[in-house]
């Protein structure tokens, strides 16, 4: 089977449809990517899943939908102004800007930069004579903490104008409405808020296409609960996640769970689970025990108490929070490597296929007229009547063969081919994708043979 | 019927989850604004309503999902650089900052300040003396145009740091990348892409709620067309919003076309579709024929051929566009308005409904034990079983003509009610939201009785 590396695959995605370089006419803006029509829906069908395996489903799960512009103070309290940021030094012979810890990292793989202070990263460098990538020599500047949120101004006035960021997380939108959903949704501990929004980050590192962006979309969520109940928590989400991307159609041996040994600010503990990409293993879910440490915070910083009253114990306490988050964009990028195959056929011929879950397949039916002259005023009858409930295609140029590889190759996981026997008995063929198998039943039946077959 | 106010509104939204203040717990940040879980869920089956309407059931309709962040030169070539701004000026006097063309109209609401230059503008403003709405002396400086793009920078070293901007409209999106959805979805003119996502825009202006804010969501939606073609799309869209409308649940008497008479340097046409809000006539939708000034600018400015060739003439040209907008942050408050009634019953009583199509209904279903110690069991069966469907809700807290009530003001169109005859005969009672009319019938049929309430 073809091993399709990161290049086949941007090609495949703006041959077809998926996802193309932003601003493509201008020669791009770097790493931003604008989603196509294919890549749109199949986000859409993702975000739909998550919707379904962690709010619908679940008991006490909400969703909430947070403006990306928040108050300044809620970015000093979580933290972000202060230490969000990475650690850059400039190459003093070429001039080009490098961050400490890849340097390190990519001179000795051993090394382990993301466990050292700023001074031994430094120090490391400087006792190795690491070379600069681009000129090869070794002579840098001191490192310096660089905040990675984009800063804009609210405000319109010079003396009024007020920085403001652009979230590098959805989670503090969460955190600061915690008692608003509480209340509104007159629940208790412990309960879930989830939220799929865009989050920005300045970053300077290179993309591996749509893997490290500046712009990206979360499917986060976070579990508000007693101290006590965390660890258990922390570990219901580590493997739930696995079980979540098993669902969306990822081999098991494809993930992996990676133990974090340092640990940001807020976290008491951290595990990712990685998918093995092209170019190696790589993040796309982390959770977290971030404690009490960010409702502490925002208690702190707004002087709103954040306590909640356990009517049980008649206790008042600062409840902790298990987030798990999911990179929607990632995701994307994982599901396309798992589920596209060139696949070899009898005769020495091949065909490419994208075998996605019909649950999250672009297109889910394409209708065919076998012969465009003779069956495309039946084939088009159908074709209507499928597309009030489902995304269906038709596609009436070319041989029928053609049309089905078409198919095929972005994932449409039917093909209802009309001819002859629809017009004189109305039989429709329906071909499977996966298997290529045909059957033939009455088009009447097409409605009650879909119906189930899109679900998750 | 009670009249609501904005004021009842934003606290109704505040009581049960619809909208909360951003940032609240900080004093929020000015016009921002978080949806909450019953908002979030009301906001999504709007999306999905827009979805089904302009793509899944159209031919040749494309959804594409660009990135907020952009290529600086897609706001030279588009004109926001240079010409998106509001004419501001201060008054000397007290130091607050207007806008010159709403002193005008709120000074004198038959002036017409839209048709008006700057210069006239100006003039106007002296010779009518027109009072500083803060301090009532008249004594302004000159009128400076305020451009509304927020901005902020890319990279990370001072030299190579450059000013992008955060998208004021999802159009340019469509724009750039009319070739690349044309090619990869095979398609000819006239074809559409549309687009939902946020917006920004930094307005001095009030909110009115909602109405006015600093970021918001567009769907947005392009028809890419030949000249010739756009003065029939153009009325046809005009039209098509109307419907659109009225199938979200809008009273034909509570909305307006209003032809612009003042029109944006890109369009031929303007016409808005207002609807009639507790302050007056609102914008809701805004259809436009751009013409061909956006592609040719995007041609001069990137330097590539955005040039159709129409097969059946060997004629090349440049598209015209016909844009139609629809707000959604606006139409979530308009049909708020427009569910929510407070209905007076018998023997005096009264009570809160929101009268909201099923289809759009944050919850579909209110699951209720009658007596929770004796049905509790039953009803949380029936309950799960029907969470796999749809967005359910289960509510054993208080008597049973509170928790109707409960799903009444939230506007979930069904109640189920479990009791003794369901355990002992397996039958349950519907009530329907509106008529309060009540149906018993078999559990076992449930999944087929609501099969087809909430589809659009």
């Amino acid at each position: 089977m073809k091993k399709f590396t990161m290049e086949d695959l941007m090609a495949y995605c703006s041959q077809y449809g998926f996802i193309f370089r932003g601003s493509e006419i201008y020669g791009g803006l770097a790493n931003t990517w604008d989603y196509g029509p294919l890549g749109t829906r199949f986000k859409n069908n993702i975000k739909d899943a998550w919707r379904y395996f962690f709010i619908q489903t679940w008991d006490n799960s909400y969703e909430l939908d947070s403006d990306i512009l928040m108050n300044p103070a809620v970015w000093e309290a979580s933290g972000h102004l202060a230490g969000f940021s990475d650690p850059l030094l400039d190459c003093r012979s070429c001039k080009t800007r490098h961050r400490a810890d890849n340097l390190i990292n990519e001179y000795n793989s051993e090394a382990n930069a993301d466990t050292m202070t700023q001074e031994e990263m430094l120090h490391y460098i400087k006792e190795n004579q690491i070379p600069c990538p681009k000129c090869g020599k070794s002579d840098f500047t001191d490192i310096r903490q660089f905040n990675l949120m984009f800063a804009t101004q609210r405000g319109v006035t010079e003396e009024g104008a007020a920085a403001i960021y652009l979230r590098p997380e959805n989670a503090q939108g969460e955190y600061v409405n915690f008692l608003n959903v509480m209340r509104t949704m007159r629940t208790k501990l412990p309960f879930g808020i989830g939220q799929i929004g865009k989050a920005f980050r300045n970053e300077i590192t290179p993309g591996n296409f749509t893997f490290r962006t500046i712009e990206f979309e979360q499917m986060e969520y976070q579990t508000f609960c007693r101290k006590g109940e965390d660890e258990a928590l922390y570990e219901y989400f580590k493997s739930y996640g696995i079980q979540f991307f098993e669902f969306l159609g990822i081999k098991t041996e494809h993930l992996r769970h990676h133990d974090h040994e340092k640990l940001a600010h807020y976290a008491k503990a951290a595990c990712d689970i990685e998918y093995l990409f092209p170019f190696g293993w790589g993040e796309i879910n982390g959770t977290h025990n971030r404690t009490d440490f960010d409702l502490t915070r925002h208690q702190e910083y707004s002087g709103k108490s954040l306590e909640y009253f356990e009517e049980e114990t008649k206790e008042k306490y600062i409840p902790y929070i298990i987030e798990s988050t999911y990179g929607l964009d990632r995701i994307v990028l994982a599901l396309l490597f798992e589920a596209l195959e060139e696949e070899e056929l009898e005769k020495g011929e091949t065909r490419q296929v994208l075998r996605l879950s019909p649950s999250l397949a672009p297109v889910k039916i394409n209708v065919l007229p076998l012969i465009k002259k003779r069956h495309a005023e039946k084939a088009l009858e159908i074709y209507k009547g499928l597309k009030r409930k489902y995304m269906v295609s038709y596609d009436d140029a070319g041989n029928i063969g053609k049309r089905y590889r078409r198919g095929d190759v972005i994932g449409t996981p039917y093909a209802v081919t009309v001819d002859d026997d629809t017009l004189e008995k109305g039989i429709v063929t329906v071909r499977q994708r996966d298997t290529m198998e045909q059957i033939r039943l009455p088009y009447s039946e097409l409605e009650s043979y879909f119906r189930d077959k899109f679900q998750f």
